[in-house]
């Protein structure tokens, strides 16, 4: 189940705490790389030089898969799956590794996409700074279930159900300067949101 | 802007730190009431007790978008919308704050639905636990531009672009306990995912 949350998601919350026990949480594509966690940072950005220095962090992935409608406010919920990584980050320093793990977040943020693309430039993988967590201490919490009222309320003139919530992607936007005659790869419309 | 992330969300991510540093990310219900954010807690949890307890706190959310596929893995990027909050949180401990706090959560959640609901009880108005967290120091983050690729790669045979995320709402799927005749309310078709 945790392979699957993560492997389901692109984007996850990665936090950082200082000195003073004051959080940041910020919004970080991933991917999942076997037993570790790629983290794309942002080179000079206080998250980064913090967790590359080995403060402790937290990520996590939530999917939201539904509203649960009940008969009161008190048993309406959601459905959701989330997953919730505690460690440590590594930064990832050697090229050959950043390339592969460029790869890996590439394929899995856009999948089949690493073969069609430009390959990348020394000073690109130079400039990239990618972190590993790895996955060792874990905990996945699973919401799938449907409203659950008591039973005095289960006889209300009351709908009640689950209102499936779907992610999906549009029509391809071509790039204002796209080259005249280019049409959007076939993999694209393979991608699930 | 922070206005229009917050109130197009329904999930946020919310942060709490322990006296090692290390913090901890969970999924939260939110809405926004004014200049404040209300967030449900499952009474008894350590991060719920230790933000009543006045910890500072993070709370981020994130409205993916879309893919921005550039020629390059460097330039690949995404669309999206990220609100972050920093503060700390007040426990709504009065009843008549409660009930109202439990209306507006709802009513963000699912337009609507308030009216139709069997109002809540005394016992689940003090069962519930809702903290307020103040909108006072925050920031926004927004990228929702095209590819931005180097003068060089604009004219290599690949397509670039961007693939619109859309969130969207299922059929609504009936309790299995529904009583024979009850229709699924019209107001769930006009819900924006």
């Amino acid at each position: 189940m945790l392979d699957t949350i993560l492997d389901a998601g692109r984007v996850g919350h990665l936090a950082t705490s200082d000195e003073d026990g004051q959080p940041y949480v910020l919004p970080v594509a991933y991917a999942r790389d076997h037993d570790r966690i790629i983290v794309h940072g942002s080179t000079g950005s206080r998250l980064l030089r913090s967790l590359a220095a080995g403060q402790p962090t937290c990520f996590t992935v939530t999917l939201l898969d539904g509203l649960v409608l009940a008969r009161s406010a008190f048993e309406s919920s959601m459905r959701y799956r989330s997953a919730m990584v505690l460690g440590s980050c590594q930064l990832i320093a050697d090229d050959d590794d950043t390339l592969r793990a460029l790869e890996v977040l590439t394929e899995h943020l856009m999948p089949r996409r690493w073969a069609d693309l430009r390959p990348p430039l020394r000073k690109e993988i130079a400039a990239t700074r990618l972190l590993a967590l790895p996955i060792a201490e874990w905990s996945v919490k699973v919401s799938d279930g449907w409203p659950e009222d008591e039973p005095d309320d289960v006889g209300l003139p009351i709908w009640a159900g689950v209102l499936p919530l779907q992610h999906v992607f549009g029509a391809p936007m071509n790039a204002p300067d796209l080259a005249a005659g280019l049409q959007p790869p076939d993999y694209v419309r393979h991608w699930s949101a």
